[in-house]
């Protein structure tokens, strides 16, 4: 039965057997922690090959000595070996070093401080904006924020953002610089855009010179199902447009190999690429070539062997993420208190709990011991205009463990949604 | 006899003599790069153990698993192994990934979009100046360069920067709001700044309230010599003066392991830390954990074991340095052409020719197969006013190599200056 059609007496009794059930889990002392999109200690290891599989000869590579400067935009292997999970040419690759947000915010940096292409930097214009589809990455946010970019919030449909309101946006006002996007299960959302909403972000015509696709393919090859639907490559698209310039590519192996400690990278047009050196060639010498290598190495040069790496990561995340919709399924969907994404790969489920409710819920879990991405955390400026979305990482913990915290979480849904018809 | 007292005849027999042993250099078809300060090969291979050092067990560090996410600021081991290394205290570094370049790109970029300490952005004022020693190190002078950034000579003397100067400028102009300075063999010319250069660098009372010493320490532990002269811990000395805000230290483990795969840090007062934490926590998750263990395994978390590695790179340099000093000597000296450094660490011999002759020796060297560093380079703006320094990297070539080529370069010293002297 639908919580809200509890009568008033019903209601009461149901929020006084959580609040019990609460009391029990607060005395069991919980410590879980999934606050972040973490790999698992398990997964971690899947990786361990690549600490010891370099030797000092695999290092003398097609283009020099690896160990010796040089070599800003990467070595040859290594763009090779990726090229085909970015859905871009070798050439269009610049391979960074261990962090692709490094790579948004060197690009957004340089689009502040010099402008891209020769346009007007953007500290010199009064406002530049940018299109956040939401709910959407709180790190992308951050970058924007930091440089002072004004945030417009942007819907989520089922096949990616609303392509309507951005072709509007975007056509007509030319202090739109940008949009964030993770096409291949967006973070937190778990959608994979169309090939219609692909092939509209690369039509774009916009107002501004300067407007650029930050198309965070995250989580490209991370795919939790068989025959899984992916994106069309979206640089392809843009270049039958004559828009190539439009669009920067990023993309890492974080959750490939090891968190924070992997290979990133940058895949845009030849002209982008030349006009972003100009911030990269005085930001450093060179990239970790001799992480790159090793990444080369312990893949064997070969992307199938990347996707089949993944495979060992999916056998692992799979029945997690099981674990998170069962739940929900079982206990809030009889209740009709919530909603959320079954995503199909990434490393998120999203969860919209009734308006009003997201921070309660939080707050009822941490006070519990279980620490979740605080609520509006996916939204610009952390705020989330109804209060309902809660980002849902089941990486981290074991098994057993997530089942713990998730049924912790259901019952604090189930609890703040009755404080909520209680008090109204 | 000097070049100067040489008759008329005396000297165009010299130079025809000089152009007949060139043309035999130029049917050698030499192919030899003395450009930068990279290591040989063989120092490379001196670190060939960290490939391979790391076990899955080394990364559960005593901050967590190295393997995943966070720990911002760098692993505590790694602060412990590198704090002698700067002269600081651990909770005074910041572990950055490959290139200490990076780090002082982005506190310089900092300063710009953000301003320092709460101060002004830089983007927002007129006019913003750097001193910069020189000759110096091209790389910091295309930093300033970059954003703009209006850099000011400094002579350099024995002893270190012209203090009378810097404490003028630096106490009466707002406007200068920092300086490139390589204390320990400063990059070209080898100096070691005294103690009291470096106590009156740290007494500073800048007119500009976000005035930096970027105190780039990149050689700080690679000595030429026994019982090697050290400079003094600048950040200790600021903090006697209550000036510790004044400086931003770094350093690199570039040239000690591998060239562009080591480990970069920043040392500063926690106020700068914390003010530095604001981009940097936008800008990446963490650096490069798994890189920063390695290092701490390979030398086994002991500085000691650092400074008995940096002796073996000495073994390797040192009679490089002693073909290029010993040649200068034989042929240069008699003839009273230049002057030079006789340094004691460091990768570099700084070179004076005669006014006006740098260019054409760099040109000479080119067209008969060794290029050089291009004249000028050492200097902001690459202008040298007296077109007179020449950086000599001797660490790449092998030593019988290295002696080819610094045959030829004498050869085009002594050319350059009969030419000068025969259209004068």
């Amino acid at each position: 039965m639908n919580l809200t059609a509890f009568s008033k007496n019903e209601l009461t009794a149901f929020y006084e057997d959580c609040k019990k059930t609460y009391a029990d889990y607060q005395a069991q002392n919980l410590k879980l922690d999934m606050s972040r999109g973490k790999p698992s200690p398990k997964q971690l290891d899947l990786s361990s090959g690549l600490l010891t599989c370099l030797s000092n000869e695999d290092l003398l590579g097609e283009a020099g000595d690896y160990r010796n400067y040089g070599l800003l935009d990467g070595i040859p292997e290594a763009k090779r070996l990726f090229a085909p999970m970015l859905g871009v040419q070798p050439e269009e690759l610049f391979i960074f070093g261990n962090a692709s947000l490094q790579a948004m915010y060197m690009a957004v940096s340089y689009a502040y401080t010099h402008g891209l292409l020769g346009n007007t930097p953007w500290h010199q214009l009064e406002t530049v904006r940018f299109l956040c589809p939401v709910p959407g990455y709180d790190r992308h946010f951050r970058i924007t924020e930091h440089f002072g970019i004004e945030m417009i919030n942007i819907p989520m449909n089922e096949d990616g953002p609303d392509m309507d309101m951005i072709e509007k946006l975007v056509t007509e006002d030319a202090s739109i610089k940008g949009i964030w996007c993770v096409p291949q299960y967006s973070n937190p959302s778990g959608i994979v855009y169309s090939d219609e909403v692909v092939k509209r972000l690369a039509a774009l015509e916009p107002a501004a010179p300067d407007f650029r696709i930050f198309w965070d393919n995250a989580y490209c090859i991370h795919h939790l199902c068989d025959n899984p639907k992916t994106v069309l490559p979206i640089l392809e698209e843009a270049k039958k447009q004559h828009h190539e310039n439009n669009v920067y590519i990023f993309a890492s192996t974080a959750k490939v190999t090891h968190a924070g400690a992997g290979v990133s990278m940058l895949a845009a047009s030849q002209e982008n690429l030349k006009d972003l050196t100009k911030a990269l060639s005085t930001f450093t010498i060179s990239f970790d070539k001799i992480n790159q290598m090793r990444h080369v190495k312990y893949f064997d040069g070969k992307f199938e062997n990347v996707l089949a790496h993944m495979e060992k990561h999916r056998a692992l995340l799979a029945p997690k993420f099981r674990v998170v919709l069962d739940t929900l399924n079982a206990e809030i969907r009889p209740l009709g208190i919530g909603e959320w994404s079954e995503p199909k790969g990434g490393y998120f489920v999203s969860f919209n709990a009734p308006t009003n409710c997201a921070k309660r819920i939080v707050e009822l879990c941490k006070n519990a011991g279980v620490v979740l991405t605080g609520a509006g955390a996916a939204f610009p400026y952390g705020k989330d205009p109804e209060d309902r979305n809660i980002r849902i990482a089941p990486s981290y913990p074991e098994v057993d463990e997530l089942q713990k915290a998730m049924d912790l979480f259901v019952l604090c849904v189930k609890m703040a949604a009755a404080e909520k018809l209680l008090n109204t």
